[in-house]
Formats: structure tokens, sequence, C-alpha cells
């Protein structure tokens, strides 16, 4: 029973990993034209580093090793963005605004949902270095051009903003287990608990507290949260911040949803999340993030998205097949060595017949090389399958 | 310190990254253009199907981890080959000949060399379904196109046999040990010690064993070897297959090492080695390992090579960094949203300019986005990078 794969795991077999690889090119590229340059941080590191600004459950969701050369112990990355943060933050040590992109894949120890791969492609974009609503505006952006580019366009982009519950909570004077209390609940929209968790906090900030799952829509949404939330300077400057970027993308389809608190400890400003029909979770997530650099030393503002590539995968139609052509064996022909090299210079598929017994399977062969008056021409067969 | 890497592990930073990307995605297209699907399995798998087939090497080199849903031991991955042989094996089970190609990362407890990375990329492609010399004979000409096409031409490539030790050990009766120590020492050229080894040894055996060394250089190799071994039927099989190969490739630069055994427990027929003189050892290695499916409950003859993409990236010449067009910012006008829509539709990078504060780093702007007239065009600037 040795060919069978630990639970969550799988390989991408031909039709999925063109896919993938398909998208991967596509993806990245679209970001390579936005002026986002790729950078590729290893699978391990201290797993210190590796946990930086990240919460509890990325800390569980993570392999531990240890390293034979150090004996400290390893990590193997759950999440690439504290790892790109890293670069940002260390190795490039620019003073301006660095836009940087990534694709690779992570690992988990237990999956993220019952269907969920415990090895996710993560592929994503980062701007750091500005900390205005300009970046987080351009990575928006980003986000819903690169899931137009995969063919999953975004039906509905939900802006949030950590700030009206940090603000919240501050004012209150929520202690730590209090405040992770209210988060849970609120993350799971659970009025009936938030409300008797709410009873003991002093007015307006109960009523603002249990206001929060109700504060879900279109633009109205922050007119409502205007009214139903107190008048506190963070609160403001973050309802202005989503209303500034509900003008400036008025073509992107943005609804608000001010109790989308996921990644609470690691955002600190915008949050957003993109839905497409056929997906029940979000096929991609981002937002600001800026307190990351100053784990590494260096306090740099941060915004960035990123996406699961083999769930983007999924949902994205499968281009067809390309036919390919059938060739006799190279060793028989220079003209004919020569008429292969030349059809796979064009990016033909030019599968080489290698015996007459054994039959070639893979690539479907609809053409073959054929020898004509001395000459190598292609003539169009109706079979299934290489005869290789 | 957090952010300190552990040792033989780095960073892709922008240039190398893309230089690997570049060279990444023109090998796979090389690959696929012979037929060859790509597949991706899982970087963590059962223990014992990641070994499957590998010498103790490997087992040493395997980070281990336990799976926290079934308990079990799982590896990742130090080697892909023997995870595209369990696809071919089981999850295609085709009859036929099956191409496959891959690229990933693997990691390594320990590095193979001094200046060898913990994580290399290997990209392979391998050739299930045939155990004649046409199918080696293919793989070879695949990997020495694939260097060529990363600019990085074999300047020699070595082909050897494992059949030729193996008819010897078996021939002398060598127990399993002595076999081992003679592998060794072959594989170290130790001449010495081999003759030491070898006095209890009958002849001709010990006399072939220590012929072996000297086996080494082009086709007047062979002819060494017709004399120096004993006329064993596996030998001279093994020679012939050497000789027709030599006899097909003609344009490639071929040479011969009867002693070369890397991989000794793993390969049983044509071994290879591709060579370029800015590298100390192979740019890429592959050979005949038909025992391998056996392993996953279905024998399949097999032949392929691989190749470490982040070793080769350092060997072939970086392409010139293309420039960039800065733009003011897209919020201003719906026709620069489309003329900077326009530029990267051509691949064009655009980089959008944030603030008047603050620069950005990363792709050099030469060119800008100006308005002339009501009209968006591009005209040229002498700066370093994108004020951003």
């Amino acid at each position: 029973m040795n060919w069978l794969l630990p639970e969550h795991l799988a390989d991408a077999l031909p039709s999925e990993a063109a896919q993938i690889e398909r998208l991967r090119r596509r993806l990245l590229d679209r970001c390579r034209v936005h002026g986002y340059e790729l950078v590729m941080p290893p699978l391990l590191e201290h797993l210190d580093s590796l946990l930086t600004g990240s919460g509890q459950d990325l800390k569980l969701r993570t392999f531990k090793l240890v390293d034979q050369i150090s004996g400290r112990t390893l990590g193997v990355r759950a999440d690439m963005t504290p790892q790109v943060a890293r670069i940002d933050a260390h190795l490039l040590n620019r003073q301006g605004v660095t836009r940087l992109c990534y694709c690779g894949s992570v690992l988990h120890t237990l999956p993220a949902s019952l269907a969920a791969s415990r090895e996710p492609i993560q592929l994503g974009a980062e701007l750091f270095g500005h900390a205005g609503v300009a970046a987080d505006r351009e990575v928006i952006r980003l986000m819903a051009d690169v899931l137009s580019c995969a063919g999953v366009p975004a039906a509905r982009i939900d802006l949030g903003h950590v700030g009206v519950f940090r603000a919240l909570a501050d004012a209150a004077g929520l202690d730590g287990e209090l405040e992770g209390a209210l988060l849970q609940l609120l993350q799971a929209k659970d009025v009936p608990s938030l409300r008797d968790r709410c009873r003991t906090l002093a007015e307006p900030f109960a009523s603002a507290l249990l206001a929060l799952p109700d504060l879900y829509g279109g633009v109205e949404t922050l007119a409502a949260a205007r009214l139903a939330l107190p008048d506190l300077a963070p609160i403001a400057a973050a309802l202005d911040t989503l209303r500034q970027l509900q003008a400036s993308l008025p073509d992107l389809p943005l609804s608000f949803d001010l109790a989308d608190l996921r990644g609470y400890h690691y955002h600190n400003g915008v949050v957003f999340a993109a839905y497409h029909p056929a997906f029940s979770s979000a096929v991609a997530l981002g937002g600001r993030y800026d307190g990351v650099g100053r784990s590494f030393g260096r306090d740099r503002p941060a915004t960035g998205f990123s996406l699961d590539l083999r769930e983007l995968a999924r949902l994205a139609a499968s281009p067809a097949s390309p036919g390919a052509v059938l060739a006799p064996n190279v060793a028989a022909s220079a003209a004919l060595a020569k008429a292969i090299a030349v059809l796979r210079e064009q990016g033909e598929i030019v599968v080489e017949r290698l015996s007459a017994e054994t039959g070639s399977e893979g690539p479907v062969c609809d053409r073959q090389l054929v020898e004509d008056n001395g000459q190598w021409v292609i003539e169009a067969i109706n079979r299934n399958g290489c005869n290789g």
C-alpha cells in the first residue's frame, strides 16, 4: 500500500498540473506588469522567524523539524507572507516603495477545512513602504485583475477594517481574554452568545459591538456604521478609508463587512476578501499588516493579498489539450530530425515513436510526420493516443 | 536575529528569482514539446513510499515528520523521481509509453556539498514503459536539448552502465559487504585500496574490477573494455548498448566512464551525467532504473534525468532587466487607466506612482506616461528607480 498518499495530500496529474502551471505563469506575469518583482523564500526557516507576527492558529498549523546542522527548531512554512516581509525588511533594505510577488507550496499539519489540501500553492503580492489608502487600492485592484485573468472574476469583494473592533476594544478597556472571546463570537456571527458576553460592558461599547454583525452590505453600510458606532477618531478614520476605497474603485463589486476580523492578530488596517459563486470560502484574501516588519527590526507599512492556486485551478475552466504530432524514430534521418526541431520551435508537441510494439499514451496525436518524395510533411490521423 | 536563515538555505531575490522562473518555464516547455506531461507530486509522503528503491544516502538526507492525522511517519521529499515512478505505476496505470516531467523544491537534511543548497529545485523528465536503447537515447537527447535551451550546453556527457559492475560482482560471488566496499572505492577512484580489497578475488574478476577506473574516455574505451573485461553476456550487452547510443547520438559530446556507479542501488542500466566547464560536478544526471515501479506493485521500465534549477540558474547568463513605465495615479483618469491596461496587455511593466513623497524601487523606470493634449503618451526618462 506504499502508493497511498497521506490524507489531504494529492498528486496533480497531467491535466490538473497543466492548469496549475498555466495559471501560475499567467498570474505571476500579471503581477509582473504591475511592477511586482518575484522572490522565492525557502521552504524551511527558523521557527521563530516563520511565526513572526502570526497568531496561534499558524503556530499549530506549522510542521516542526530539528536542524541537524544547528540543533535549532525549524518550521516548514505554512504561510509565505511573513517570509516576504522579512525579505523586504532585511534583504532588500530599500527606503521607498517595494512591490514583491511570490508563488510556492506551503504545508499545513491539519487541513484548513474538510475539503482543503494540506499543501496549498500560495500565490500573492505585497506592497511595502506606503501607508496610504492608495497602496490598499492598488493591491485590491491587482487582486481583482489577477482573478479576472484566471477566468475566475470576483463576484464580490468584501472590505473590512480591523481598526473598528480594535478601537472599540481599547475604548471599552477589554482585557485580552474577553477581547479574544468577542473576536471569536464576531467571526462566528454568534449573536446570542455575543449579547451574553457584552452584558458586562459599558455603553456605547456594548451596543457598538452588538451592531458589528449587522454592519454588512453595500455602501450604505458605511453610513449605518457612522450612526451605530461611537465617535472615536480611529473608527472615523477607518470608515473614511473604506469610503475612499469605495469611491476610487467604482468598477469593482465592493461590499463591506465590519465584523470580518480574520487575521486580526496580524492585520492592522483594511482587510479584504474576494468571493466567487462556485466556491464557498474566499478565493483570495488580503489586508494591511504594518506591524510585521517591526518584528524583523524594521518598521514598514505593508499591504497585500494571496490565494491558493490549487483551489483557483479547480474553479477556472480548463483549456482544451493541444494535439500532438507523431514522428518516426529520429535516428532514421537528419531531414526528419530537422523537421521535428522546427515543429518544436513552433511550440508543437512532437512525440517520437520508440518502437512498433508499444503504444504511447499521454498527448493525443492528431497528426503525423510522413515522408513524401523526400520531404517530411504533416498529415492528419484519427486515432486516440500516439502509437509510440 | 530572527531574519537569519538556517545554513545552506537562502532566499532567491528578484534577479535570481527571475532567472530561475525564466529557466523553469523554458525547460518545462522544452520537455512539453518532446511529449512529456507535467505532474506535481506532493512535498510530503509516507516515508516508506518516498524511500522506495533508494539507497541509505537518501534515507539520511530525508527530513522526517509525524502525521498528526494518522500518527504515521512522513518524509519531506529529497528526490522527486520515486514520486514520479509511483504516479506512472499507480495513478496513470497506462500500458504503453508514458512521458512525464516535473519541477519542484526538494529538501535535504544535510547539503550534498559545502556549497550546495539544502533546497535544490529539481527539474526532470522520465520515460516509462520502454526497455530499449531508443528510450535511453531519447532521454539523453532531451537532457542535452534542455541544457542547450538553458544556455548551458553540455561540454561533455559521460555514459556508464551499472550492468558491468553488477555482472562482475555476481560472477565473482561477492557478498553484500564486499560489493559495497568495492563500490565506494570505485566511486572514489581509490586504486591502491581497491587493489588491496581485490587481492582475495579470483581472476579474471580481480583484474576486471581493477581495470574499471581506467575505462574512461572516448569511444575507444568500449574497445578497451571488451579486451579488459571477461566475456560475460551482461557485460557484452551493456557495452553493446553504449556503442548503440554512441552511434545514434553522433552530434553529442559523449564519453564513457565504466566506473561511474552513482545511484547503483537505484539504477540498473545506462547511467549518464552532463558536465559544463563552469561547474565542478554534473549539471544534469540520469539513467535507467527499471526496478522502482516494482516496489509500487507494477514493474515498468524507466529512464530519465534531472537537474538542479537553482545551480543551473547560476551558470546561465542573466538576461537584461526590462525597463518599466512610470504612470501617475490611476484614479486620476479613465483614459489613463485604459492606457496603462493596454501597455500591460503588451507585456510592459507599468508602475503606478503612489505619492510624491515616497520613492519606489525595483524595476527601473526608463519611460513615463504623460498627458499631451488629452492623450496619454510615453516619453523617455533618465533616472534610476521609479519615483512612486
